[in-house]
């Protein structure tokens, strides 16, 4: 009962709480993303995933950005989808599997975790078209294109892994 | 120490294995999708949840015959990804906001929920391929465009909502 409850009652402050939410989203992402590299056999995956990491920290430092411009403060509650996403993936490392099998399975993962961004940033950039926030939907765009491709290129991976090694 | 792991050396295991999670994720689907119907108050994203409700009905069955033909239980681990997510979406309806505002949020958690389904479902039909399981890969294209019309309908709701009506 002693919650402080948030009011929404404009699209400017939803517009917000999604900012904060996925502002937590991709800091959980830069801590997961050793660990897939890690846990990643092929090189390609990994050297994927290493370039997706500097995506990530880039597409932090646009948040940022855009929060400055909002006087908003970047902190929020921890992104619970992300936060899901992310103990599945992780518990699938654990797998007792076969390094073809396990990076065709990590692949699943870091694709859901994509798709999971897809969503958000496509929200947000719906917000910023409607509030006029053209600045912050230039630096959007960005950020939903670079998830897009990271997307396609994880299908690549995913079609070239399966059907070179992982079927018996 | 004592949990079963489980071995996945093939393809197929893995197939199996993400089979089982979007079982999980639909089965949970199907309990928060009226929770959503509940909170929306748009008389159109209501009926656009309520035809979605049927639709993940189907792809249940769709699922329960795949099953059926491998030989294999549908009976896995909660998925925990689709739990995060729909744990983000129950909170979100208890936020202190404007109907408008409220839909608005309410399309942003379907959203990220269907690109979770798009998600599992492409990896899916990527491994039904390779397999050469061609009648399961017709189910989960149907299924699979089901999910990317779902989040069209929804990304349309979106844009004729926030322009319409919660802007001030």
């Amino acid at each position: 009962m002693a919650t402080k409850k948030e009011k929404l009652s404009r699209l400017q402050d939803l517009y917000v709480h999604e900012l904060k939410d996925i502002y937590s989203a991709e800091k959980q992402i830069t801590k997961a993303l050793p660990k897939m590299i890690k846990g990643a056999s092929s090189p390609e995956l990994k050297k994927s995933f290493e370039n997706h990491l500097q995506e990530t920290e880039r597409q932090i430092n646009r948040l940022e950005e855009i929060f400055q411009r909002l006087d908003e403060t970047s902190r929020g509650p921890k992104c619970q989808g992300m936060e899901g996403l992310l103990k599945e993936g992780g518990d699938f490392l654990k797998e007792d599997a076969t390094p073809e099998v396990l990076d065709a399975g990590i692949i699943v993962g870091a694709q859901k975790v994509e798709h999971y961004e897809i969503a958000a940033y496509g929200s947000l950039c719906t917000f910023a078209e409607t509030l006029g926030f053209d600045e912050d939907l230039e630096l959007l765009k960005q950020s939903i294109e670079e998830e897009k491709m990271a997307d396609e290129k994880l299908t690549e991976l995913a079609e070239a892994g399966v059907n070179e090694e992982s079927v018996s």
